[in-house]
């Protein structure tokens, strides 16, 4: 399976471009949309949205992430294999979580090219080949490199920050919740907020944090948009009471 | 085929995380969206979409159906069979439509549990499993019930409110064209509309109603949008003049 | 593979009913969407951008090419071959520019019609089916006719308008970039523009066109948002300097 994870929106062309490359490249092979609004031009926030969004996937499942504001220049496109996954990105920190949260992963700078490369759509032009070709079984097309190389190697383990807003208004943060405790309380737009387990458990309207679906400590408000009241987009902070967000 | 009619929006991971269930454990087998923006938390206006939407799907086509607010209460998920199809979902009404319409139709209370089963995400964890074994031919997992049993039994046959809204404006009303004549006037948001063949029969910016391509009565606008002009949203009274809304 | 080209939008229940026509009807071939927001009734505007994007799928592919403020009335459904591709849409000039630049391009008026056809939705009675066919390898349902009797034979090579503008603000033209030069200054919502390479050649702010990935000329400005800043929306006139708009 070859997952998408990209802030190209739905709209237009691009993932329609994407997906014709990857039938033609990878004949046969199931396509899935991850992600198609991860956090425009937000490598970091998109990279633990990633990281806890892609544990859920089987082994040799191959990721295909752009979140790429450098497109163009000189950033190296890169593959990661981690945890049995591939992933293909650019070499911004996008892929740096899930590499790390892997425990043995490698990576490798891709150094194959294309016939065709435009200036600015690498996505459907060098990722997507690459990334059908390890759907397909074939090597990783560069050069290996050390984790402790790539971008986002210095990041921390969680982030305490907002990583996306889903159109209910519920805030996916970059904290993990089995990191946390069942009296931790987030501080997030000035509330304090204490841990429920899920939407039905508060009274209507009332604001609190969960352990959602995939495992990230998320701010919801039930029959409520959490965004909208608290304030909060994605990259505010989002503070652990007692600690000081790193 | 598998069939999704939910009201998860076609925005972020929710999609395609039930896709990626579905490719696996019905791999090979078509899934189409029909409504990922069914009426949001609305089981009622859903369930008079999905019965006039899904007469068109084949004999065997599983739908998996998720408008549930009520996901991590004590809702009970469902199957029906109906006319030959699937419908996989929960018992809050939004198959009630689809079960009364097709005559002869029978319900089970699904009884089988995943290993993982997260508060909020029943669509992925509980109901895309289902659906998917009943795409490969099993046997619905749980006990049979009588319809009479279930969520909206006592529902009218048709719905004389507005149902959807789509991004040109059109209004779905919960009612059937046949069940109507061609001099029954609709009364919306204050004004009479009488009934015409398509938007080429009346004067650009005139509105009417028309039976659309799914056998629904249709509120719209020629070259215009008729929700916005009447004011009109999902959930608002449609009257047919002479008689009282139900 | 079949390809979706249309201003249905991917919202509601119409590009799901005719992807489950073609998975009926053509059954494991490869549905992929190129534009679901074509611009909306506007066929001349869409005619350029499909023509720019269709180039690059393979000889084979069938275009799914709904663009039709005119359904339900008067205007004749066509197919056309050209550059080894086939397109099905209808004739209001959608599929002109396409069958002029494959120099030798075939048509033929669609004489076929489904056993039920509604009124407003020929994409999924008609145009599907059509698609299908083709796809499988059957030649068009349909009477030869001359390209110079169809819609928009008349149209310029090039359109100097706003053909798109996607959701982060870059605004297409109609015009290819390869037939104007490194010197060549745009002028659009009053502003001259020059032309780069890509974003990251011109600094955070400015202004600029450049070749798309698809050859088009596309108006952009770096890290932010063209359409806004220069006041543009589909259909506002494209000034080539020195030359007068056609």
């Amino acid at each position: 399976m070859i997952v998408l994870f990209t802030d190209f929106g739905l709209e237009g062309p691009y993932l329609g471009q994407v997906r014709a490359v990857l039938h033609r490249e990878a004949p046969g092979v199931p396509v899935v949309d991850l992600f198609a609004d991860a956090p425009a031009f937000d490598a970091m926030a998109s990279a633990y949205l990633l990281a806890a969004y892609a544990e859920a996937f089987a082994e040799g499942s191959a990721f295909l992430c752009v979140v790429d504001p450098g497109v163009g220049g000189v950033r190296t496109p890169l593959v990661v294999r981690a945890a049995g996954r591939w992933y293909v990105g650019p070499d911004n920190g996008l892929l740096a979580i899930a590499a790390r949260r892997a425990g043995a992963a490698q990576a490798w700078r891709i150094t194959w090219r294309p016939e065709r490369l435009s200036a600015s759509f690498h996505g459907r032009d060098l990722f997507a080949p690459v990334a059908a070709r390890l759907a397909r079984g074939e090597a990783p097309p560069g050069d290996a490199c050390p984790l402790s190389a790539l971008a986002g190697h210095d990041w921390p383990d969680d982030l305490g920050r907002v990583v996306y807003i889903d159109r209910f208004g519920n805030v996916m943060t970059g904290l993990r919740a089995e990191t946390l405790t069942a009296d931790t309380v987030l501080v997030a737009g000035g509330r304090r907020l204490a841990r429920a387990r899920t939407f039905s458990d508060v009274a209507p309207g009332d604001a609190f944090w969960y352990e959602n679906a995939n495992g990230l400590a998320e701010i919801a408000v039930n029959q409520g948009q959490a965004a909208a009241r608290l304030g909060l987009a994605v990259g505010e902070p989002i503070d652990i009471e007692g600690e000081i967000t790193k």
